[in-house]
């Protein structure tokens, strides 16, 4: 029986996993390398080897009411995308108000990670950590949590760019950009195309001389200013997922991509891909576009060499006297206090039982929370993964055996690799509702629909046609928050608030607009009534003797 | 007879004076108080006072086709939308094509211009400029067009905010803003939400721990990244511009705004003015609806008192702790140089006949170009001023008596202010279609649809349909440009070019978006047959018999 867990790291996956485990009754010991809690949204001036990186202006991509954690609201105040700064205060709150900080131990990292000789029995782990005073120690465990991350080592393909050697001016990998300032007046290429490169690419355009895109393939590019100027994550609701089960990608891929392209046509912008929509996690940003039609940001295809201080790309075009090159290459992932063994190669990835455990242990008694991509936040899908790895350790959930696992996870990486332009460098890649169903599921905590449309209508609405927040997995089952109902039916209470900073008088409908208004209801009444008449002359009339008080 | 003119100012508008004088056969003195030609354009570090002035990272908001002269397009590969510093390098292109360079005396102001005593008979102006060295010199003109713009003397109403002096930040008006580096983490009150005030509101906030934008009256915003990604200008068509003549102004208001709403709804971004949308020349911020949205711009009311570093809103709301505020207030305008007498007050404007000629002077040898408000660019606007001024000039186009002259004024002036929200600092608003093309048809040079119609049927679609260009007042008349046709024929290609830097595959339809319209045209064509076999059964077979061949 599971009772002292170790979790590793204390960013947004671990903290939820010592909440996970406090609520279990079990009693976690969070190893954090670093001064303090956050991981990867705790903003350093200079970026630490083995450690994620941000830079000074990163706002997060996720609208606040889907990123948080499933029973801790973010305040309605706060914006509704947030700077890291937010972030960061947001995690302290959440950290406190559980009770979490006494089980962080802070500067201590963790070196090694080993079976004890009676693992097969036990389950139990040997974890040896290090205190900033370079002060080993070893701690038995029943079980381990991994939180580490995925951001913390660049991944610096140098070999794939002939001539970097020859490079006159200074280049670096994203993970060491903390803002522009080094960018003024320079000519600057950035490599690659994700979230940062396109914010990297923007935010060097606004002081730089020219700022190149350089992309291998292209992407999607989408705001997050959307419809009404709602969050684009607004629109992420059990309806729309319905629809994604019910209609061909190939026509949801056409649908996204036309209206994507009416807000910019992607081919006219040099940024359309080869890969449709839906099989890649589209890019992020709300700023590019006008960079790139004023010109600031030129997209260019793959670099194909360099030339001292000249960039050739693969159409044969350069960009000359370049100062500085920024490669927006992505990460690599490493467990490296992991034995080797522990860990299930599969496909292009590591293979991990429902993206969490490794399938090849005797015992359930080792997961890796937070190790996944998707389309939703890290936050609340870390604290299912948690939930659900809690239930597993105290024995509430059992696991299939090491054989069925593997199977799943080869049926996983299949269709990762059917649904998704994958890479060795996007290890676990999810689809936000199917995952987090699938796990709340396996967990007893998943909404039943049929149960809301019978019992409390109001509720089923809000979750049919409303965002999926994660507020949805805390209405019924183990770990059930009373709260959940009302956090729900102010959500959008909570996104209107922080843009309250103005009052307007009341809300007038324009003139126009009701005589405009009036005259279709006229015109189509008036029609209305003249079909019936001419198809049907005596209908009127007799609607209306029936009508009519009745003499006696 | 005029010869001899005096230019005042070597701006954009200054410049197209100087060539329309050349153009003309007369010959231009132009006098620059400044090193160089470009006016506002010409970016400084540092302000110099009685001057107008740029921040570092201005990039102008009229789309390159719709901001060019007449004659003289903006090269296929420069932006969209074009920085400063390509700004001043197309005006230099201008000025060097043109050969106007040697017409100009650069740091050489103009102190004092008064009639002649002969003014009455012969319309001379006697000049008296200074040099570098303050050397004095006095010349005799036939004639004076002033272009030194209007953007030139900050205005800061600081008896507007009461407690000002209590205030312990720093203070400045928008005119001393260069860039945010002195914003960092620090608190900043922007005032006014012009385009200054929205500029500098988005870029502070990038690097400021809050910025706050204080609007009184709200606006209108838009993007310049329009439907499809094109320049929004690109929409501005002559038949756009019969739909503003032919529909009620109440009915494109709300249709307008319907749309500008669908992008970001104005009142839940708190921006919703009282005004409606064509009452006043709308803001152009692309990047200011993500910054409200994630909340590092706060949109307050109007700032009603300061108390040491608190600012007090209207609403009674505050910001603390602030450690700056900037007056985004707008420009007062003058002419220092002018005798007071010759402009003609009217209203809460200077009146001028045609926004150009003071309606009070007994020969119409002054002109003011440049100085106006408009919804399109200051360059072909102040090019066909330039043009009307100097058939004035010459004698070709005669203008009427004072008296008509002033009645006019008073027209244009009631006109004004029944159509827009005007104030004390927008001398003289402007439709850009109807001024062009009023001014054209005094020149002669005002297209004519019907002949286009008629004898040039190509040209003609793309002048009724395609963006009003200004080339389209080369055609014909008096100033014909060869190239004119061929540059409206060509000006989407540029619009496209400098957005061709990554080339894509062949475009393909999606076999998705084929199938839909494929399936759609099939239930159409199925539904007539139909409906055709139901109501006339002997048709089809009918018409099938009539096309068969016959048999002899």
């Amino acid at each position: 029986m599971v009772q002292r867990v170790a979790v590793i790291g204390a960013g947004p996956s671990g903290l939820t996993c010592v909440k996970a485990c406090l609520d279990e009754g079990m009693e976690p010991t969070c190893f954090e390398s670093s001064d303090d809690i956050g991981g990867l949204w705790k903003f350093k001036e200079v970026s630490e080897p083995n450690r994620a990186s941000i830079y000074r202006s990163l706002t997060i991509n996720i609208w606040k009411e889907m990123m948080c954690y499933s029973d801790f609201p973010i305040p309605a105040d706060y914006p509704n995308y947030m700077h890291h700064s937010k972030i960061l205060k947001y995690f302290r709150m959440y950290a406190e108000h559980f009770k979490m900080l006494q089980h962080i131990r802070f500067q201590t990292s963790v070196k090694k990670v080993t079976q004890r000789p009676d693992f097969s029995r036990t389950g139990q782990w040997e974890v040896v950590t290090e205190n900033k005073d370079g002060l080993e120690e070893r701690h038995i465990f029943d079980a381990v949590i991994c939180c580490s991350g995925h951001f913390n080592y660049p991944n610096l393909p140098l070999k794939d760019f002939p001539g970097i050697e020859t490079f006159e001016g200074k280049y670096f990998h994203s993970w060491d950009y903390k803002g522009p300032e080094d960018m003024h007046g320079k000519r600057v290429v950035v490599i690659g195309i994700g979230n940062s490169g396109g914010d990297i690419a923007v935010e060097g355009s606004r002081v730089a001389e020219q700022v190149y895109l350089s992309t291998r393939s292209g992407a999607w590019v989408i705001r997050q200013v959307s419809d009404n100027g709602l969050p684009v994550d607004r629109f992420n609701t059990r309806f729309v997922h319905v629809m994604f089960k019910l209609l061909p990608m190939s026509f949801l891929n056409w649908l996204g991509e036309k209206k994507l392209n009416a807000m910019y046509d992607h081919a006219v912008y040099g940024l359309k891909p080869k890969h449709r929509l839906f099989s890649q996690i589209p890019v992020i940003n709300d700023d590019l576009p006008f960079k790139i039609l004023s010109g600031s940001v030129l997209v260019k295809p793959n670099l194909k060499e360099i030339r001292g201080s000249t960039v050739v790309f693969d159409d044969g075009s350069t960009a000359e006297n370049v100062d500085l090159i920024v490669f927006a290459t992505g990460y690599n992932y490493d467990f490296p206090y992991l034995p080797k063994h522990v860990m299930y190669k599969s496909g292009h990835r590591v293979g991990l039982y429902k993206h969490v455990f490794p399938p090849v242990l005797e015992q359930p008694t080792l997961a890796i929370v937070g190790f996944i991509h998707s389309d939703g936040s890290i936050m609340p899908q870390a604290e299912m993964q948690a939930r659900f790895v809690t239930r597993v350790f105290k024995g509430h959930k059992k696991l299939p055996s090491n054989q069925t696992m593997i199977k799943a996870v080869e049926k996983d990486t299949r269709n990762i690799e059917k649904n998704y332009v994958v890479s060795r460098l996007t290890p676990l890649q999810v689809d936000f509702v199917e995952y987090m169903d699938d796990l709340a599921q396996d967990i007893g905590v998943r909404p039943s629909l049929l149960w809301l449309f019978l019992t409390d209508f109001p509720l089923f609405m809000r979750v049919f046609w409303g965002p999926i927040t994660a507020y949805q997995y805390r209405l019924m089952g183990p770990g059930k928050w009373n709260g959940a109902r009302r956090a729900i039916f102010t959500q959008l209470d909570r996104m209107y608030q922080p843009l309250r900073t103005r009052q307007l008088g009341p809300r007038e409908s324009s003139t126009a607009g009701r005589l405009f208004k009036w005259s279709l209801l006229l015109v189509a009444g008036g029609s209305a009534f003249y079909y019936i008449q001419v198809h049907n002359p005596t209908l009127i009339p007799t609607l209306m003797s029936k009508l009519r008080p009745q003499t006696v």
